[in-house]
């Protein structure tokens, strides 16, 4: 199923701009995707690979392939490896950045207490960085993306599950236990009380996430009745197909819609009396679609004007995580020195 | 009705000390009471009064009250009015810290947009600060209280109403709009939906804020049936009483105790999902009893050790808002020459 998506286009995601020398690495670690990509110093990106991760999920195998993916950029683009100098992973769990240890990531890659840095550094022989994935989108929408310029905004990932990145005073607010944004858990009217199982999703997951929401349409869809090719579709279907259902108009996929951006609407109200950050922004495939973020603004402007903020889609798209990689990866290298060569 | 609590003791409220000299000025604007100290610029107090403000709630009249009260701490204990060099004032309302403008409080004080700082440097001739009460409690006990040494922490003043105060990164966060920690307002499983009157208590203060507990309690307690007396005295009746009353094991007030709560345990979860703190405190009238205390933490405990904050009782208790005022007097000073006298 691994197929390459490599382009030959160099995008540049940023005006930075340096007299820096050396290419790095950002790479972003997906429930289902892997992307890579190698960028200069100034954030121009030079080359990108993205597979299908299948079934690999161990770190090992994990390192193994980013390790393939550079290597086919490094040829494709005929870079020069020998100048590689730093690299930035973004990962699917809570992540002790000033270790770079992932601490827990979801029951469906199972990792614990994986010390990644070590393993980044002992294949690649350069200095890595590693980082919760919506912490870098953040990262990714500060420097390059929909929060240029603004110093605190909280960006809001909504995929199969929900997660949100903190940035506060220009950077990221880890929290503690390296927890804070774990916003899939926030407890809100209608909401279930009881506490989640471990690794299993939130209760506002189960409402406005994209597994959520698909599991509310197909238990309010009588498959039954359907005719056995319609009911494999309906198997099928992802959260992003029930919102288009939902702006043609049907009912099923409106309730489901609505009631996801009710309690989402709830959470960034929750999130903004706490903090009252100028600015949201919506990301991941679920919140990335226009109907989402045009119900959850209705739901905002009901509770009226006291506490309005401005809620905006992210400007990177499904590339913010990478994007968010590359910058951090660059902000790795410039703490260390380059590397001799 | 007004009397002074003036303490002759020389109360050391931290072990800061420098070779800076001159007084300062640190002045609580509560609901129902004002507090005044003057202090040396090492934090120790020179001397204090507290008196109830009866009917005053105009900000000229309030200007004036406070004179009168550093006048008879100056007169009292014999200071030297012309080495005060800044005054720091905490007031029950939003209030932009920059420009010392208080935006709003209350219905029951009704100010809006009062230019507080310049008013205070009309009648002192000194610098002045102004700042929302809850943070400045949040200052004093990151100072002197039982956030010292602690970078991040949330205090939780229940009262009347119920806010917080953020720090991070050892600073006040105040949000954008200058309403960060509006926590009376969070929207919470069991709590109604509807937006809040402006101006009126928020669905959390209304459960777990004194005067809602007060009116839980008193819905709840049968007056018609009570003998004269006893109707009057219930009808009197604080929250502080009702916990009292919940410990020695009245049905009622166990009900009213429990489910505010249960209230506070969601909000403080909710807070920790979002910023992970490593500590809460818990401040203010109804917010220092022990039932609340007891109870809030085993409604955390019940969630799991997932995500267990420490939460602890503010160690200044009334004071804490007077002390914080004294320390960001104290930095107002040091932000200016001292005086020339």
């Amino acid at each position: 199923m691994a197929g390459t998506g490599a382009t030959t286009a160099r995008t540049t995601v940023s005006g930075v701009a340096g007299p820096r020398v050396g290419l790095v690495i950002g790479v972003d670690i997906g429930g289902t995707n892997l992307r890579v990509a190698i960028a200069e110093r100034s954030g121009t990106i030079a080359g990108r690979v993205s597979l299908e991760l299948g079934d690999v999920r161990e770190p090992a195998s994990m390192i193994k392939l980013i390790r393939r993916c550079v290597d086919q950029i490094v040829q494709e683009h005929s870079l020069d490896a020998k100048t590689l100098c730093a690299i930035a992973v973004g990962v699917p769990g809570i992540t002790d950045a000033a270790r770079g240890v992932v601490i827990a990531t979801s029951y469906l890659m199972g990792w614990i207490d994986v010390d990644l840095r070590n393993l980044l550094e002992d294949e690649f022989g350069i200095p890595a960085a590693v980082e919760n994935d919506v912490n870098l989108a953040a990262v990714g929408e500060h420097h390059a993306g929909a929060a240029q310029g603004v110093s605190d905004f909280v960006f809001v990932a909504i995929g199969t599950g929900i997660g949100a990145g903190i940035v506060l005073n220009g950077q990221v607010h880890h929290g503690f236990n390296w927890t804070a944004g774990e916003v899939g858990y926030l407890l809100l009217p209608g909401l279930k009380e009881q506490p989640a199982e471990r690794g299993k999703p939130g209760a506002l997951e189960e409402i406005a996430g994209g597994e959520g929401i698909r599991t509310q349409w197909l238990s309010g869809c009588d498959l039954d009745q359907a005719p056995g090719s319609a009911t494999a579709d309906a198997a099928q279907i992802t959260a992003t197909r029930i919102m288009d259902r939902a702006l043609a108009g049907e009912a099923l996929a409106q309730d489901v819609l609505h009631r996801a951006a009710r309690m989402l609407g709830y959470a960034i109200y929750n999130i903004s009396l706490i903090l009252d950050p100028p600015l949201f922004l919506l990301g991941g495939t679920v919140g990335l679609h226009p109907a989402i973020l045009a119900a959850t603004r209705a739901v905002l402007a009901e509770r009226g004007a006291r506490l309005m903020p401005r809620v905006i889609p992210s400007a990177l798209g499904a590339d913010a995580q990478l994007v968010g990689a590359i910058f951090r990866a660059i902000e790795t290298a410039d703490r260390h020195s380059p590397l001799a060569s």
